[in-house]
């Protein structure tokens, strides 16, 4: 810890943006004591979507992750719908498509309305169906008037893969699919908190994809070799994490990005890139060359995937960056250091 | 829902006390759309310590906790032995004594010292150490200034039951066993945020108990019909709801309660029973006749179970009432409605 960089002795809003910041922080602190990797473990030591723990001749996967978003409702959804989403989400990352059952842990301040969490849980309710699971344990706390803005839900799931998909499995030839379009969950929330009157045209992605992603494993076997959701820090984040533990470079086309016009109006208007916003029904999908068809059709044939392309394929050179054609030139991408975007999600 | 009772339209901090307020919210909401419960799934329905899953031959336990203690450090632990404890016993209470591993989630208000993250981080890694088990995923948000006290933490486990022991096994004859001393955690966090100056007397009891568990279910075997730990709500709460799952009644014996001296003087001080503060280092046994004496003595030979005592005997009289004996007479045990103890755990 006496390694710590000056001016790092508070922590700010970048620790919680799906960046570096973010990263270093897992990295230099709450993984440091704890990355003690196994063979029937993996776990914090390889900041992946979750852990996998060997049981049996199978892979149990094990995820978690606190929804803090503002407002709590937003056009598209609500945080219930992306607690649930975002558990089911990173199970079905790392191969587990079936979830066995998920935890719900609500922390509300004193005098939050009953009607608000009734719409909370319903929406709860409606999306765990939609992913064929259960809320099976929770808990509940009250802080009090003032200590918390609102509410936070902590979503925790477990699955079984039975051929568990890492992060960390791109090779140079390998695609990169996108199951649909770039930047409406982020830019969604964004619009409506800073009121900017863009009606029903921009909407949440939010989403369970299990059933997406069955299908696309279902097609492509074991020629999917990584898996990712852009959630926070958005497309740009999440390629630049699975670059460099692969150890490629990712070359994308600007032209195959697909992105709403409504949603590339927003971010202009805000001055975002669309590559750095988050989504949260959305997955990106590293596929061996010869079966990257095979997966997209898959992918297209499902009503979650209907947007979905080939985005970019991956490279030898400069292993870790993530570039952009963009059809005059190629630029770097950078990361998002994501002040702008705080409880996006 | 339109059965709310007048007056509910807001949540109070009740609702978080762990008493009958904090049932109802949870049986009339967070439970109804879930409550599912299947021949492999014992969950929401069944308002346990955690859920039950079967895989193959074996039940999953998985169960989870949020934790908002104020301040959070306090005399005896922190925030994160208090997660990692709180988690680690929920599992244990249901008999899963060596977790597969734990998530957890942080959430940071903006300029959150760093110091006193890494002084949690520790603890983290040390109370994991002591139960040994590991945080194996995790997440990190960050909310602005004002928008949330500091930190507060979310932990789930998961673990495997031999033989799942849940709360509600009570039968008439049966005796409750107690692990240690009463109260210690509640009265160690109120003097320390009301400034009692009751010095080192009075420390938190925060600690993992799954080998203490371990050694009672080892020398008790299906003797053990009952556990639970008597946390938000106390050891009141706690076995009203032991006493109304297995349609007994609890008759206590006052002269018999573990409680030390300088809780006993902090309660009187602060007009707290004992018996409604909760505990975050001791659970409650209910085990059958003939072999309480060898689970009491199997406890008591544990560092953690040196105060452990018989407390009581299950009756058939008055199922769901917990009864004190006083010695000069009989009292009905009420549950605390908790509005005292916000932000015990």
């Amino acid at each position: 810890m006496s390694a710590r960089p000056p001016g790092e002795a508070r922590i700010g809003l970048r620790h919680g943006a799906g960046g570096p910041a973010m990263r270093g922080l897992v990295e230099s602190l709450f993984a440091a004591g704890q990355r003690e990797d196994a063979p029937d473990r993996i776990g914090l030591g390889a900041l992946d979507d979750g852990a996998l723990l060997r049981v049996g001749a199978r892979w149990l996967v094990f995820t978690t992750d606190s929804h803090v978003v503002k407002p709590v409702f937003f056009p598209g959804g609500d945080i219930g719908r992306l607690a649930v989403s975002g558990t089911v989400n990173d199970l079905a990352m790392m191969g587990a498509t079936e979830p066995l059952g998920l935890s719900c842990s609500v922390i509300l301040e004193e005098g939050f309305e009953r009607e608000a969490l009734e719409r909370i849980q319903a929406s709860i309710d409606a999306t765990c169906r939609e992913a064929g699971t259960f809320v099976v344990t929770g808990d509940t706390k009250v802080m009090g008037r003032g200590e918390l803005d609102g509410v936070v839900l902590n979503t925790a799931g477990i699955g079984f893969a039975e051929r568990p998909v890492r992060d960390d499995g791109l090779r140079p030839g390998d695609r990169i699919l996108v199951t649909g379009t770039l930047g409406d969950h982020g830019l969604a929330v964004m619009a409506r908190r800073h009121d900017l009157g863009l009606g029903e045209e921009l909407r949440s992605d939010v989403a369970p994809l299990n059933g997406l992603v069955r299908a696309a494993l279902a097609a492509g076997g074991e020629a999917v070799v990584a898996m990712k959701d852009p959630t926070r820090g958005g497309v740009a984040s999440a390629l630049h994490e699975m670059a460099a533990k692969g150890g490629v470079g990712v070359l994308l086309q600007e032209a195959e990005l697909p992105v709403r016009p409504a949603v590339r109006a927003a971010a202009e208007l805000l001055g975002l890139d669309p590559l750095q916003v988050a989504n949260e029904g959305k997955a990106l999908l590293g596929v061996r060359p010869e079966a990257a068809k095979r997966v997209l059709e898959a992918l297209q044939a499902h009503p979650l995937g209907r947007d979905a392309r080939c985005i970019g394929v991956c490279t030898p050179e400069r292993p870790g960056a993530v570039i952009l054609d963009t059809g005059f030139g190629r630029r770097l991408v950078a990361e998002a250091e994501g002040e702008l975007l705080p409880r996006i999600c």
